[in-house]
């Protein structure tokens, strides 16, 4: 039996709150690429990072964001960033379409382009955090997208929060970023993580050291970047070189699949493995960081050692994807 | 050390609030088919889909499911209608346990019936929205369970909520059913879209063409119901014959693998497409719809006219989802 | 245009609820095995499960994890236990990371140790869930961190929470646990649940009655584990022995796979299904119990039967849950 006079209304809007936002330059922005931040706008979001650590550390949650919707599109998937973005968009009260896994097998994406899936799920949210294996790919949903898309890794390209995370972890943990040692260990080369942060580390007054195999050195470009920028630079073959001073250590995996010598990597891989021994001639004030996943390049015995902050870094990662996804909807 | 002396109560229940319930003659029903809708009824969700717009508008979301938890369970992956209900759920405050990937290899599958897993799910939700690739398994769930299911799509069976959508989103772009000139373009024969659409339109006023190859003709019966219903109806091969006066163009895709003979179907096909050029000769006020997804039935130059009313139509997806979720549940 | 002045605070900690916390004897414990639970925890937490079962019926849900978030881990797939962990965390008003499907295709889990993946997951999260196919595994991961762990099932290992609920359920059903005529049938030699329950049972002055073929008998450790309880115990080969006293009926799987010689399955097979013909001469307040799913063992006329309990056995496990999540998170 269906009612057939006028419906009485569902929603009195005018006890409902009313969204207000306030400006912070990234209201509506998509975060694509660490080009988009220089010190003012890390500053900005190491700030409001720093208070939803402290939101998270005593109460939990907030109701922020608060009738808005993140859609998370991994076309590959990454567990530990999905998860972090899930449990940002949870804590500041919003909701999530978890679009994690399999999503190569849906009718969404089989024979359909990027744009159309992006322009499908922006009907239903309010802002995407998009992994997808091919560079660009971030940029080109940004350009269909009304809505704000956030860029969680587009292939060899970019994976901005991560370098954000990064960045934040060393100026939470040391107090700075300026007048710091930074040592680059591991796979230079190939890691994308490393170029990310070192480009974000150009804007300050740093002192950099790359510690690869020969094979695994930093590209050009990115090694005339932090040239042109005027900072203490330095290569090296072993990370006793730079174990001394460094009051960074930011370790990545040496892949055994780069190495078309075998012998070649049985050689060198001992002189990248963060061990208890090396440990014990570090500073005692310096940070292991690591953007994980690790096999075997940190030994774990060096986990108990208060310096190893790689698991404070992931954690890091939360409050960061909590700060930037509070800012893109105008809401920090 | 466990406390001994009697408990204290968890909850005061007196604070809490208790439900109310209303009737709209969806109230605990099951959502299987498009036959279940008389223009009332249809006058009734699309009231209420127009109020879910603008709240999501204005503020994103309500408390009105507050309490309610929706099992979101997908037999076959489809993106576009899991995020659809997962967002419509949350956006009213709701819930949802997504089982939307992978369910074919679960034990909650192997070997069980589908009577026994709805069984199981409903002692955790207040309603199941089910897609399966069996005609009938919907109505088989509704069988079983005590709380309402929804028809996500079962196979080449029925879509309800997609004919709804659709026919809403006529309504909202040109302000009415009656007296439009509706065409149907592509593969009729087994496109289940069009199927349910038609079987709705024919409670309305409306002139209906169908445009398809020889071999993708609307099935018998439909066409039988159309005719039976008084509708003005008529077939063409060609979109170009219809495309003048039509008040709605809904394009679905002319499948390459519906043809024997690979040569008939390339002398077909572009007689289906819909460019700028058709565009050009086409009403200032006419709407192009698609279900979705598009494999170039629709030139992409065609999104920027403001006639393109398919991610329109995405959207208004996730209301008819929203007012039919409060209905069934007794919230509207 | 970015904020130069000094930034405004985000949030009034004043304003917000500070969490509260009581003693239970759970908060901040790991939940891996049933040896944790003696008679008074059982109370306290069946006590709990009941208040949960009466807050979801009169109004679903509760606000009391709000700021939670679960980590729900499953590298094997189990729809019902994740959907059943997932609605309740989500009706308690906490947040949920669901890692339930795929995981063993995910860069966390691929070469990373489950130390490493967990102490990830808990940066996120405030209590993990695990389902592991590795005997163990849940104590190795509670081992590293430092939030409650919840062992979901971890292989042939155990599953507590599974007999929790069927406890609980036995208590439900029958208003008491003392003095009760239990039957476990089928395949009790590798049936954990089987297993867990017994061991629960042993705290209590119950008969038991082990029903199976010959090869699928109760493993000797927990035959004596029973015997040395003093309880009264008997086996045998044929559920009809049993039938006419027993006031519980817990019924698992005889797999076709476990038996080499195929014509010995053929044959005692039938000594195993319970028929409406069977409950026909067992006693008129009886129950049957089923951890599910059933694959034939219980037939599908016995459903009907007010006797048949194992759907409310799976929605126990829901309000069991919940009481244990409350628990761990120091809220009940």
């Amino acid at each position: 039996m269906l009612i057939k006079e006028k419906l009485p209304p569902l929603f009195n809007f005018d006890a409902l709150p009313e969204p207000t936002y306030t400006g912070n330059g990234l209201t509506d922005q998509d975060v694509i690429s660490v080009s988009q931040f220089d010190t003012e706008r890390l500053d900005y979001i190491f700030s409001r990072a720093g208070e939803m650590r402290e939101l998270v550390e005593r109460v939990g949650s907030t109701d922020l964001l608060r009738g808005r919707v993140l859609a998370c599109l991994f076309y590959e998937p990454s567990t530990r960033t999905s998860a972090s973005f899930i449990s940002a968009m949870e804590r500041l009260g919003g909701g999530v379409i978890p679009i994690t896994q399999g999503v190569q097998f849906s009718s969404v994406s089989k024979g359909e382009t990027l744009a159309d899936t992006i322009r499908t799920l922006e009907q239903f949210s309010d802002v995407i955090v998009l992994r997808h294996p091919t560079v660009g790919s971030a940029q080109v949903a940004a350009d269909y997208a009304a809505i704000p898309v956030i860029n969680a890794g587009d292939g060899p390209g970019e994976h901005p929060t991560q370098a954000l995370l990064d960045l934040f972890t060393i100026k939470e943990e040391l107090g700075r970023i300026n007048g710091l040692k930074i040592a680059m260990v591991g796979d230079l080369r190939y890691g994308r993580t490393v170029h990310s942060l070192t480009r974000l580390l150009t804007q300050y007054d740093v002192s950099l050291r790359f510690v690869s195999p020969e094979i695994l050195r930093l590209p050009l470009t990115i090694m005339n970047q932090v040239i042109d920028a005027g900072i203490d630079v330095r290569e090296t073959h072993d990370v006793a070189d730079v174990i001394k001073n460094a009051d960074v250590l930011y370790v990545t995996r040496v892949q055994k699949e780069r190495f078309t010598d075998l012998a070649q990597y049985e050689e060198v891989k001992n002189h990248y493995e963060i061990t208890p021994e090396l440990m014990a001639i570090a500073k005692q004030d310096m940070v292991v960081m690591h953007p994980l996943p690790r096999v075997g390049e940190i030994h774990y015995a060096v986990d108990d050692d208060p310096r190893a902050a790689y698991f404070r870094q992931v954690r890091n990662g939360m409050y960061i994807r909590m700060a930037l996804l509070a800012a893109v909807l105008g809401k920090a």
